[in-house]
This record gives structure tokens, sequence and C-alpha cells, in this order.
């Protein structure tokens, strides 16, 4: 474990703001204690928040003071120009300058891109950065989704650097040798799928260091037949939040169904906690942060209505991935497999 | 209801083959006095499945041979160009020639498309035609979403008149006025998502006929604030696959976390009828089956390993749709709408 760990977070993201923010940074200094916050957004509302929780003079709780927000309106390029002391903007700027180590926000996710890639930018040989997150799976291990939004159209490189990045991740997080990657498509067959799926397809196969194991469909997600699953943002946007929402809706089918008869009403009483611990599980947006890989740094983006408990997983997820050094890996693999690659294409 | 309905099966698709498409068939017409079928596909394996059903001298079971089959690799294209006496293509040339009033298959859905449109054409000022399903949400009623998968891509015209379809479709089906559609998007303000779809809400916004309301996310789907959500085919096969996916996840942990303990194993026992229907109604890709809609004629797509109960629901839906008039309600919508459409975009 790091002795030295700090990160900066969005304090004013999300659809909550500081109500979910500052209890989550409370509770994780309080979990880990080498871990440092910068709590960047309006001095004032932090430290109101701070003192209901009587951590206002928490010594690793540190405030740093913005006079702006980026709304969730607001363009992505807008923010970039004029909300530079914006809270998103200051904690993307500890990361540049090495205060801090990673940052966290629930904010506007477009704008978190833009800025974060203006900000940091790209690893060298990187195109573009991707939102990944696990999901779970019908085995132990969770499958690594990307990307999740960062770019709604992606080209077929870009699609295999995302197979590339996905599988350093997967490798680090789960501690296993040659993950297997797959493309999302809408068919398993060769045939199935666009252009720049079956370029991409060609890409993976042809790179030394992927376990390329062909096509996955919507439904394959799950199974855990993939530890990285591939795919342009706007889609796996799509699929992560309709997992989001056929999640919410099983639950209330089955609550409601549970209702009907009094014996169904004793059984739901008897089940809740099955339900409960069910349902955290199958809804993984709500439970897990998001990380924006292929930067020099650290960012990782919680729900836009993330409850404190999400947001503490999101800074949970950050610190894990300082120790495990994401980017120095993801960088060091790129330029072994990259340049490869970049022969192999040009020829 | 229609005294005189005859649909023609393509018996030989989808992973079962008649193993499930002759159980089904000999249900639908018992249990619908009115209803012929034309089953298409190899003579002899219909006659023998039908004979183990005591079924073969059925009088409205009618068989029709063909020599070949479309199988699921086979490309859309030289399905076409080669496969003339097809068990697929001979039900939609039936379709085309009036002796059938719609086809049903669970076959390659590449080839059908690609078929379809040859074989049926399309409906005057179609663009292209769309795979449509309902699915549950926590109203009362489902929510029809398009495009399935039947176009990879869709330009903003296309979307635009998926919308109209879906209208059609949803107005017919939940017998209501003025459906509510959306676009499905990656976020619900205006800046979110392509080009494309952008251009599509402006469409539809300005259209008078419908009832647009924004956009949706993956999320909002279930919730049945909207009646019709358009996408494109990738993104749309994507959703439809990946609530499938996540329903058999869900029961799956369910299922295991009640088989732990004893006592969660005979709650297990005693729940069993309500988690067997729960996951019928959260299923909709193996319940009900999609339509093509847009082209002169009726054509219904069983999922690719579909059961004889969801083979049976495809004819079932087949049957609504025929009696409901279906292209002939969007070919007077269409011609209404996009004439005025055509000249309110030409400006």
């Amino acid at each position: 474990m790091l002795t030295n760990l700090t990160i900066a977070l969005d304090m004013m993201g999300g659809d909550y703001g500081p109500r979910s923010s500052i209890p989550a940074a409370v509770n994780a200094v309080n979990a880990n204690a080498n871990l440092r916050l910068i709590l960047c957004g309006n001095e004032q509302v932090i430290s109101k928040e701070l003192e209901s929780l009587d951590s206002l003079s928490h010594p690793r709780l540190i405030i740093r003071h913005c006079s702006q927000v980026v709304t969730n309106s607001c363009e992505p390029s807008s923010a970039v120009r004029s909300k530079k002391d914006s809270s998103m903007r200051v904690a993307l700027d500890l990361v540049k300058s090495g205060e801090a180590q990673a940052c966290v926000s629930s904010g506007n996710t477009g704008a978190l891109l833009f800025m974060a890639h203006y900000v940091l930018k790209m690893l060298p040989g990187v195109k573009r950065p991707a939102l990944i997150s696990a999901v779970p799976t019908e085995r132990k291990n969770p499958v690594y989704l990307l990307d999740l939004g960062a770019n709604v159209h992606c080209d077929a490189q870009t699609l295999y650097q995302f197979g590339i990045m996905g599988s350093v991740v997967a490798e680090q997080a789960l501690g296993c040798d040659n993950p297997k990657v797959s493309l999302l498509n809408i068919g398993s067959e060769d045939i199935k799928g666009h252009e720049d799926i079956k370029q991409a397809a060609q890409l993976m196969q042809q790179c030394s260091y992927l376990n390329y194991t062909g096509y996955s469909e919507g439904s394959d997600i799950f199974t855990g037949k993939s530890d990285v699953i591939v795919c342009e943002g706007f889609v796996g946007n799509v699929a992560l939040k309709t997992c989001e929402g056929i999640a919410k809706l099983i639950m209330f089918k089955l609550t409601k169904a549970l209702r009907k008869h009094f014996f169904y009403k004793c059984l739901a009483f008897m089940l809740r906690p099955v339900i409960k611990k069910l349902y955290k599980r199958v809804n993984p947006d709500q439970y897990n942060g998001a990380s924006l890989v292929g930067l020099r740094g650290i960012v990782v983006k919680s729900h836009g209505n993330a409850s404190p408990k999400a947001f503490y997983a999101a800074i949970d997820e950050a610190a894990r991935e300082v120790e495990r050094q994401l980017p120095e890996k993801i960088a060091a693999i790129f330029e072994q497999t990259h340049s490869t690659k970049k022969v192999a294409t040009d020829d």
C-alpha cells in the first residue's frame, strides 16, 4: 500500500454535489490512513457540509476554493475556455502539476473528457482516451467494458487501441495474464457489423500482445466469457445504462410481484437482504467509478447521480489505480505494442 | 377476428429449425380455428416431426417443400442470388404473391432483411425497413424499440422515418393516440450525441404527426416514459441483447444467492413461479417476435434460438399485424406525413 496518496476531488459535480461528495470524502480518509484528499469547490459550501459531519478540521481533508462550477448543460469546449477556476478544472490541474496523483469527478462527462484531454494530454501513441468500467458477470471476475461514452464514434485503430488499454486494465485489476479481449458486435459471425469493427478485429488478431477471442453480442457481456469487451462510446454508454434500467425494472417487478399476496409479502420481507445485495451487484454504473484511460494521469468519473457510497467507490478505484500505476503500465505496453503494430499496419 | 388467415412459416431457420417451429405451428392452428399455416422447408423432415405430434394430416397445416436452407453464416446478398428455393425465400414469395398474408422466420436476420427487401419492396416513401419489438416497462404498456439490427448505421432522415413507423405500430398495438416518441441518446441534453441524432430530433420536432418528447437514455427505456424509442440498428441490437444478458445474470445470481442456505433454498422453491414469470416478462427477445416494418408485407422475425413458445408468440404477432393491416396503415400515414415533411425539408 502507498504511504503517501493524494487525490483531488471535484466536489461540485453530479446531481447532488457536496451532499454526496463530502460524506464520501470523510468516509474515505477515515478508512485509509494514508489518503489525503484535496476538496475542490466552493469553500463556504464545503466547510458547512464538513462542519455538519464534525470533520472541518480533519488534517487530511484540504479545501481548495474554486469560484466556478461546470454544469451539466455546459458545452465541453466552452468549459475548457471559460471555466478555468471550476472545481473540475482545478482538480485536473492538481493532477497535472503532480500535487495530486489522481482526481475524481461526478460532473458533466463530456466536459470532463474534453478538459482532461486538454489538461493532461494523451499518453504517447494513444489516439483517444476511453471510459472503462467493471461490469459483473456470472463468474467470479467482472468484465471490463470500454468505451462507455468518451467517444461517440470510433474508427478501427481507436477500437484496437481500446483493446490494448482494456487488456492492461484487466491484467492489473484481475491479476491475470492474457485477458480475453472481444469486440461488441450484432452477431458472432465474421460478416456481421460495420467496416470499422471488421478492421479492428483484424488489427486485434494480428497483435501479439492481445488475446483476441472474436465478437461478443450484448447477451454475452455478462457470461464472463471475455475479460475485456470493446465498443464505441455511444454503444457502450447505451449498453451500460440499459443494464442500469433493466436492473431497476427487474427489482421493481420482483418487489411488485412479491407484494401481491400476503404470503409473498412475508417472503419479500425475508428476502430483502438478498435482493438488496443483488441489486448492488448488477447495477455497476451506480456502484463503480468509470475510469478515463489513455491520459497522462488518473481520472475517475463517478456516476452523475452518485450517492455518497458510489462516490466513495470512485475514490477507492482512483486509489487502486495509483497503486497499480496504470498510466505508466499502459504507456509501457503501448510503446512496445504500438510501435510493432504501426510497422505492421504501415506495410 | 379475420375469418381467413394464412401465414407462411420458414420452418428451417434458427438454432432448432423444425424442432422448434413444428410444435409452435401445431399449437397455433389448434389455438386459432381461422388460421392456416404454410410450412416451408424440407418435406421429409417436416412430415416426420408432424407425425411425431399426430398432426401430419391436419387440414390447416400445408407443407411446401423447399430444397434449400439459408444458414446463419450465409451472406445476405448471396442468399438472395443463390437460395431461390430456400424455406426463407419461399415463405417471402408466398407473401408477395398474396397466397399468405404474413410470414415468420427465425433464420439469419441479415439474409431475411435483405431478401424481404428484395422480394416485397419498400412502402412508397420509406427509405429503409426497421426491426421493431415491444419491450416491457414499469408501467402497464410496453415500449416499442426500433431499429433492432436491420440497419447498422442510420442517417437522420431514416431515424425520423423510424419514428413515424414506430408511432403507427404503437398507436395500433396500444390503441392510444399520439404515442410519445423519443430518440435513444447518451444524454438528455440537446448538445449530446452525434449529428444524425441531432438532425433527426429537429425533423421529429417539426413533424405534426409525431408526439416527439426528446432524448431517452438507456436507463429510461424501461420506465415507460416513452411509447416508442428510436435508435440505429447496431445500438438497438446491443441494447436488446444486453437486456437478455442482464436478465439471465440477475436470475442466475438470484437463484445462486437463494441456494446458499437451507432457509433460502426453501424460499427459492416457493418463489419459483414468481421468478419464472418475471424472467419471461423481462426477456423480451425470447418471448416476442420482432417485426420488420416499412415493407409491402408483414414479416415477423423470431429469435434465433426461439423455443416453440417463442416461435408461437411470433406467429401470434404476425396474425395480429394482419388484423391491424399494419403496412396499409403505415403507408397511409407516410403518404400524408412524408409529403408534408418532404416539402418542409426541401425548403
